[in-house]
């Protein structure tokens, strides 16, 4: 599974050759022979003899870009000045701002925003502290929250190495939902002082947004944030994932025909978001899991059955397989994987039922091959954007927090995020559902505002919402 | 010292009346013989009979506009319709907002602001903490701390109270420095914990800007921080306001043709700006200082001293005096109040030495009536916007972390302090220096940069800047 050459690893090379002859176009030429894509020639400066110019152009990762740089330098006459790199070029000073919503001209606009205006506003909250979701930026704000312990692939890089990521969520808040979300990464991993600074900063915010944060400590952290706090808390690596995979899974039935009661899953990963997808895969409907980690099956009898296990074990595995991942895809109808590369091949495909599902969701290596998997499953999805069906929490996120923002909601339950599968699922037509399009792309016109009206109804419905003009929680 | 109609406190009443006749002239003539000014007079429904108008005008305070709005319900044939406050329409949903820097149209733009390319990124900060400073918005970015302890004059009303004074804050940074604020309204007021919330959430920022905390907290709570943190930590309420009070002494001497060193100077107040004025005073060169607070002038043998009052014993009043803050006006050449409204008379001012400079801080009722004081003193300047010489901490802050961050600072000396007080005061020429003009206007076209080199140079003469580049402080 060689990658191919992409943006996020696109690099541009500042050159100096002859103006004549027939440079330019060896210069191409290296590039695609080097296994490049050209994607933009900028002539920079121009004289009589020599040319300067920006070749911008897509590598497969850094050693590849490197390769197409000495590349470019091995050619005649070429003089290679500065390399740069587009994708840090873009995180230069960060990815998002603060911005004013008002101009500040003068004496007037100043005295409204800040002194001595701004104090009849701040009476006013103090009055009535729940006007502070209709006088501040508390009603549309949210708070991306990471200790850095589990930062996409990369594992504990620690809170400052996470903060580009945080940055890239918070805008995609806003291109998504209109969300105003702020990073806040936390130089600690305890998660007593985590529970308690996220107490203490949460005045300020309509919601929190835990982020990359490690299991099992993201459970803790997350129940115990869930219980003291009155705004909605929503551990994007669990719930994000788990509802775009159920949004997934229940297009990937429509196509096979199969019903959510009826079917056998198996799962490969008990980690965070393991256990939220089973968690609502089962209240979505769902009868008859087995979860394997690995040490194999999960199931009632294991030895040293780890705490964090226990419920997982008495709710799955009815008929008390053993053994391992393999042996339990027997006649299996979906597997969905969010653990390690290449744990499967298509033979261990071939034996599950007739139009299997298959979800390989590790990252970026999935656990089989998809086009492997393709051959014997009638359904393949993966984490990875340069295959069909890419179960991206970025359908998720935004709309879930917009719904939750619109509706004063003071808490999160199972149906919204059933709610939220439900609308993403919706958003593929019957005319347009087929095994490779399950899942509608981020950029679809309405799924994120589908979402969001259906997470705010479900919150509606549910009662954790809190009425601003009386401030009593209905 | 009645209050002057003011745009902060400015309504919009719609009414609907008769079209004819004299009713529009009687409603103005209404809002004027009530006290009030009318700014705009909006048609926004017209027919035969009757016409909507919407009624835009200034008031005092808010009984004052309840008057106005009861005088124009009092007209015959008029209807009252909905009356509604600019300064809560400017507030509602918050003052701020967060902005994403690029454009997010496509999947090759998600791929480098977030993933895959992101992982990149966050591996070089990983790699090199220090280039989060170059990486991410920590490079433009302060947190806007507060625990709502001392709010503007409002006291302790708590942090969701206090959000919209610093989103307030947070669009002033914008404004006048480029910065990138955030506040975080904390729901504790125990030192401890803020101490050991904001070292967590500083890996996100480039600096912190402590904002209406009470004394003594405040000082401990700032000096710990800067002891334990790599960033600047700035209390704005101390050092903010000790600034702009240097520049504008700098000023009012340069008019009365005296000299720093020679002056006496009384202070009323010992909380947290007056502890800060002092010090800053004491650094510039002033020799000859009394400070008084409730219980009269602060001399070493004062009986039951508080400990935070005992260095500001040894500091000042050399020669001993006793007594009470009238008493040690006597003769003195500079009063400089941050305490309490209406301590003085004209004739305490009377007794200060010949061209005597009064700063009458306290807000929203000074010290001494302005008017009076102005009989007696050469030079005179308060918090007030309504009149001359107003003392203002946005002079100040957004410029100090403009060059702290472009100095990539990591502490602040009083050095730093010093030069951002020079730079106000040299923001008033020779030329334009007059009793009533010796600070200048926050919409001053280049104060702020000046603020913001003045103390870049002084962040890099004094050696506490990091090296983005290596990573070592210098």
């Amino acid at each position: 599974m060689a990658s191919q050459p992409s943006i996020s690893y696109s690099i541009t090379v500042r050159l100096e050759l002859p103006a004549g002859g027939t440079a330019i176009s060896a210069l191409t030429t290296a590039v695609e022979e080097a296994g490049g894509i050209v994607t933009a020639l900028d002539v920079t400066a121009s004289g009589h003899d020599r040319i300067r110019i920006d070749v911008t152009c897509a590598a497969s990762d850094t050693d590849h870009a490197q390769q197409i740089v000495e590349a470019l330098r091995g050619l005649e006459g070429v003089a290679v000045h500065k390399v740069s790199d587009r994708t840090f070029l873009m995180h230069l000073g960060g990815t998002i701002e603060m911005a004013s919503k008002h101009p500040i001209r003068n004496r007037d606009d100043l005295s409204m925003v800040y002194t001595p205006g701004v104090a009849r506003v701040c009476e006013a909250i103090a009055a009535n502290p729940e006007d502070a979701r209709r006088l501040t930026v508390k009603r549309n704000s949210v708070a991306v929250v990471t200790d850095g312990s589990a930062v996409l692939g990369l594992g504990n890089i620690g809170p400052a190495a996470a903060l580009p990521v945080m940055e890239g969520k918070a805008a995609l808040f806003k291109r998504f939902a209109g969300i105003d979300a702020w990073p806040l990464c936390l130089d600690t991993q305890d998660p007593d002082e985590i529970v308690q600074i996220v107490k203490a900063v949460s005045p300020g915010f309509g919601g929190i947004n835990l982020e990359d944060i490690s299991a099992p400590r993201c459970f803790e952290i997350e129940a115990r944030l869930r219980d003291e706090l009155d705004i909605p808390v929503f551990h994007d690596d669990q719930h994000g994932t788990a509802i775009v995979v159920l949004a997934s899974l229940r297009n990937a039935l429509r196509v096979v025909g199969k019903d959510m009661s009826s079917v056998r899953v198996v799962m490969s990963g008990a980690g965070a978001a393991g256990t939220a997808i089973l968690r609502l895969l089962l209240a979505a409907g769902v009868k008859d899991v087995v979860v394997a980690d690995v040490e194999g099956v999960i199931h009632r009898e294991r030895p040293h059955l780890h705490e964090s296990l226990v419920w997982l074990a008495e709710a799955t595995n009815q008929a008390n397989l053993t053994g391992n991942l393999k042996d339990a895809l027997d006649g299996a109808d979906v597997f969905i994987g969010v653990s390690a590369p290449n744990l499967l091949t298509g033979e261990d495909v071939a034996r599950m039922n007739d139009d299997s599902i298959v979800f390989a969701l590790a990252n970026p290596v999935p656990e089989i091959d998809p086009g492997e998997a393709r051959k014997h499953a009638a359904v393949v999805a993966t984490g990875r954007s340069d295959y069909p069906n890419q179960i991206n929490n970025v359908l998720a996120f935004p709309g879930m927090f917009r719904g939750l923002l619109d509706a004063t909601a003071t808490a999160i339950d199972d149906a919204m995020l059933v709610a939220a599968a439900d609308a993403i699922a919706s958003a593929v037509t019957d005319d347009e559902l087929n095994a490779n399009y399950i899942i509608p792309s981020v950029f679809h016109a309405e799924v994120h505002s589908a979402v969001a009206g259906a997470v705010r109804h479900a919150a509606e419905r549910s009662g954790s919402v809190v009425d601003v003009a009386t401030g009593v929680t209905r």
